[in-house]
């Protein structure tokens, strides 16, 4: 390493990050400055990575948990060689339309492995891809052939480690033993407040070591330290270490500006077209030019790309010189494919028969998992109630990412899981699907938002979806939660109405490729309906349909509210109409004349055990809401349901009053 | 202490937990049998309580924040002379109706300081109530006169401290030097999906030192040891020790049942007859009663509740002989009047004057920080962008706790920021206020639910309110965040339109006493409108009205669109009626009529920069929505408005088109 060669790629990047944000306005430029040398050693020195081909298999993960530092990876990307995050795109940072956005989106360019700003989230990201490393590897490798081996890294600040969700990745992440999972902590002493001294004094490797990690403080600025020290996770990593490593690289903020280095100032401020100046002289960069590239720099991170992408071309040549076995398990976990034979071959549940949906989903699942080896899932310590465990296979533990370990044991960390699933979904190789309580969807919607804008089908498996899951109460009770999932765009929320819907509910969410899917499941028995697979797949349809030209009214549920819909018709007589809508996104995405002709513009009533507002979409300003608007309360469930008017005679009443 | 009494009370919680589990045929005995002697010995020992005046001011605070185990709580309160945990009630647990639900509700009776069971949320609120305590002594005591001096103690188990809203507490309270809260953690290696092995295997001791904690393990079934390492903790905070106590009670879930005792079964499942028959032949309680109470058992709690209240009636008397200075301290923080008046009294802003809603929201509280010594607030790291510093006073920090501590700096903490405030808010003295941008209200939904479930007023600041924050892009910009609020029961979200709503919307915060409010509050000026203030406290209101009889055309808009439908309205003409409603729950608590008056029947349009979905409830079906269905994206806000069509001209052809 040549401790020159870095300065001058620590001041390349400094220089491409005050100008951008000059040119921005706006932006954060104290990060990518203070931790400049750290980064052009990780990357000139360590990663494994080839702009041309930003998404080979067996790369090393490199995440940007400090998303707000964005500038430092696109000049990182743009000095490495990347063809989309060109000298051009950097001067439009944070304009419309550029792939250079204020905080890093995935999708925009390659080499971004996945979107960062709210803190905390990429901290767990790269806990799930570290993770899906050592699962890939137990899958893929096989004696002397290795095709999967590779680092994660990520660069984290103090306000992702003050995040509970990075915790709960780190406990999980020391629990599991991700020694190949490495990450750089920018401890700089400053956040937007002013000093950490304010909010955030705990001793943090400490902390992490009492979480099972190795640790080592370095002076983030030293190339040879940082060098050392990665080379030291590296080697324990490589010895099969199973202990992640945290850095903590002691740094300046904004460092090199005569002014404002060492300030709350420089995280989340331009630093002035005077300061700029003054930095680019007290560093030696040319004063009268902007976005200067010091020779240097390009030619260091060009040569560790070259060096990557010998490493890829030599992977592929082992890939195809493997056994047939190997290279059979590694298409397999790669194969994005979903046939829909799967699903037509499960069995149906008969018409009447009293299922549970969490239970129908655990069927689907465990049906499904000899067949689609990249179905991987989980459950945030409630395996036994989110019916997610593959009976037939074993759990996945520290050691143990062999094929047989495919049940993840995330403990009580929704978030977590969450965060984790977006990082195995994004690194490849994994259908990720965890559980929990719907209600508790609420402590990991920061993830699942993520889910959505980064367009990873990862499967959300939220279970006892209602007040009817009884005694335990408002706490444990969804009442907003379906409706306030299917306000987050590109998530598609799925209730099925029984045993036979779930089957096209896990269809509808294993085919997605674009984005997340939730679904809603109760914890009680509910029977089985005349489903239509294609019905579910198009998010509606008449589940029963009148005697007559036109309903006299059409009741709209979903899930356990569609048997009190047919119950309620049977009141209600034959002119009733009874609508299945379990996937409104769906639904929405139909012609009108499709959903025209299931709802139709008679008298509708809607029935479900939620909240009534967003339902007036469906019913209209004057339709009827049969819903929950109000907290639950800790009873069994049939009296619940006549406490909240959730009988058939109760709703039946109700309609007829309504219709006068 | 006698041994024998602590063994029989135990005994008896054990019985009553496992008869109610039975007779309620679901339920969690395991954790309160495992608990049972550690509980006995706080409650009989040292926690200072008055069951007959439950919400005296310097008692001591308890925390069940493992909520699952609410028998063993309704079985302390009920030996105790609880009047309303009678064993009536005991025996109706789960019940429709019964004050002695699944998990512990805040509000069912005297003695439940807060409602748990969504696992880490009641740790965070006892660090919220011991911080409380340390603000209410700085703000009332003087000299030799001290009113305020309590401790809080919690009970978590292994989910409570896996959830990162408990380390994120956890990190807080070691750094603000809470040395009077002190947490038994029921360390019985079993959650739900079987031993901690197989998902929590860090040092948590280890974990809580590095948080600035001392810690101690004991043997939880062995009173004395917990005897004394609860008085080693009161020492060391009595002594003003700032490190607060975590107690590793090292038990056996399910203590006594010689099936089940250390399996993951005795958790959340009756045990069966058979089994408890069993149990209770083990620990020597009569095998063919049900509920039986020891009469050691009753003996020993009330006298401790009489040792309470006789240090209540103390603390009564002190009061009468205290200071006027410290009487009236204590009665003003006390106060929970708010005075109409104070908001009547601040300036206005001109009409057309363009200023940020979030500036305006830091200007009200500035103005109003003298007058109400109650005001606290805080922000996760983001006080200088929500605008909540009072600029007069001081941080909150270790060991400056005075009247002239008022903001909290929680860090980037915005889950325990929350929970907290629903600690600081349980506790009494304090109303809280805290901030952070719109979107991550998604990192703390969990605590806002429960500030919503508990009736708690506590305040949260949101800015940024929207996509025209701007260039920080789509994870920083909301667009389903302000109607996925206004979905949780009891949670009133205000969005007011200029400085002059913002005003308005301050005061119907703090007038409400039944439940939190949220502001949603612009980064971008907006300018003034003619603003009603009565108008925003009933909701909604006509800001324009139309020339002629009938309006041509109704825009609806919130916040920042309110100008912008004021702009549309000059381009469309002179019969159009622009409609502010800045507060949907406030606007349904009126009359029909009143609404009717406001909104009325004919074409109209809504203006949010937001989902679309939910806005049919006051356009009706065939209403036009102005919605925002997509993420955001980065780029300047003005860019955005027209990228968005979100400028006066947009939307005034969008509205021309459908009306057609």
């Amino acid at each position: 390493m040549d401790a020159n060669v870095v300065l001058n790629t620590a001041n390349t990047i400094k220089v491409l990050t005050m100008d951008a944000v000059e040119a921005a306005t706006c932006g954060h430029p104290g990060m990518p400055m203070g931790m400049s040398t750290a980064a052009a050693v990780l990357w000139g020195e360590v990663l494994k990575f080839d702009p041309a081909a930003p998404n080979w298999p067996d790369r090393d993960r490199f995440v940007l948990s400090a998303g707000h530092g964005s500038m430092l990876l696109y000049s990182l990307l743009h000095l490495a060689g990347s063809t989309e995050l060109t000298m051009d795109e950097l001067k439009r940072f944070r304009q419309w339309g550029a792939r250079t956005a204020g905080h890093p989106e995935f999708g925009e360019a390659g080499g971004i492995e996945t979107t960062t700003g709210p803190l905390g989230q990429g901290f767990a990201n790269a806990v799930g891809m570290a993770l899906a490393e050592r699962l890939m590897a137990g899958r893929v490798n096989d004696g002397d052939t290795t095709l999967i081996d590779h680092f994660t890294y990520a660069i984290a600040g103090d306000g992702c480690l003050m995040e509970g969700v990075a915790n709960e990745a780190a406990s999980l992440a020391g629990h599991l033993g991700l020694g190949k999972l490495v990450v750089l902590y920018d401890d700089n002493g400053i956040t937007i407040d002013g000093t950490t001294a304010i909010a955030f004094t705990e001793d943090v490797p400490a902390r992490f070591r009492a979480l099972g990690w190795r640790t080592e403080t370095v002076d983030g600025h030293d190339a040879g330290a940082v060098f050392g020290a990665l080379q030291r996770a590296r080697a324990a990593g490589a010895a099969g270490g199973q202990e992640p490593t945290l850095i903590s690289c002691k740094t300046h903020i904004g460092h090199g500006s005569p002014a404002k280095q060492d300030t709350s100032d420089a995280h989340g401020s331009r630093l002035g077209s005077a300061e700029v100046a003054a930095t680019k002289r007290a560093i030696g960069m040319p004063e009268s030019e902007t976005f200067t590239v010091h020779p240097d720099a390009r030619a260091y991170l060009e040569a560790a790309a070259a060096r990557g992408a010998a490493a890829r071309r030599d992977w592929e040549s082992r890939v195809m010189a493997a056994p047939e076995g190997v290279r059979n398990a590694l298409s397999r976990q790669l194969d994005t494919e979903i046939p829909a034979a799967l699903f037509e071959a499960l069995p149906r549940t008969a018409v009447g028969k009293g299922v549970a949906t969490r239970k129908a989903s655990g069927q689907v699942l465990n049906a499904l998992a000899d067949k689609l080896p990249q179905l991987l899932g989980g459950s945030a310590d409630l395996a036994g109630s989110n019916n997610t465990d593959l009976d037939a296979y074993e759990d996945v533990a520290r050691g143990a990412f062999g094929a047989r370990a495919r049940n993840l044991r995330y403990g009580v960390r929704e978030h977590a899981m969450a965060a984790v699933m977006n990082g195995l979904s994004l690194h490849g190789g994994f259908r990720p699907y965890g559980g929990t309580f719907l209600v508790f969807s609420d402590y990991m919607r920061g993830a699942m938002r993520l889910s959505a804008i980064m367009h990873q089908p990862v499967v959300y498996v939220l279970t006892h979806d209602s007040v009817f899951l009884g005694e335990d109460g408002p706490t444990h009770q969804p009442v907003e939660h379906a409706m306030s999932l299917r306000l987050i765009p590109n998530l598609w929320v799925v209730r099925p109405a029984d045993a036979n819907e779930t089957i096209a509910a896990w269809q509808l969410a294993l085919e997605r490729k674009t984005g997340p899917t939730a679904l809603l499941l109760t914890r009680q028995n509910v029977p089985a309906v005349d489903a239509s697979n294609d019905g579910v797949l198009r998010g509606g349809y008449v589940l029963r349909r009148e005697e007559g030209a036109a309903p006299t009214v059409t009741l709209i549920a979903t899930g356990s509210e569609v048997a009190l819909a047919m119950a309620t018709a049977d009141l209600l007589g034959p002119g009733t109409r009874v609508v299945s809508l379990p996937c409104w996104e769906a639904f929405a995405a139909q012609t009108p004349d499709y959903r025209k002709s299931v709802i139709g513009r008679g008298p509708r009533v809607a029935i479900e055990a939620g909240r009534s507002l967003g339902w007036e979409r469906w019913v209209g300003e004057d339709g009827l809401v049969v819903g929950i608007d109000r907290f639950g309360a800790s009873a069994p469930a049939e009296r619940l349901a006549s406490e909240f008017g959730f009988t058939p005679a109760q709703v039946a009443a109700r309609v007829r009053g309504w219709l006068g």
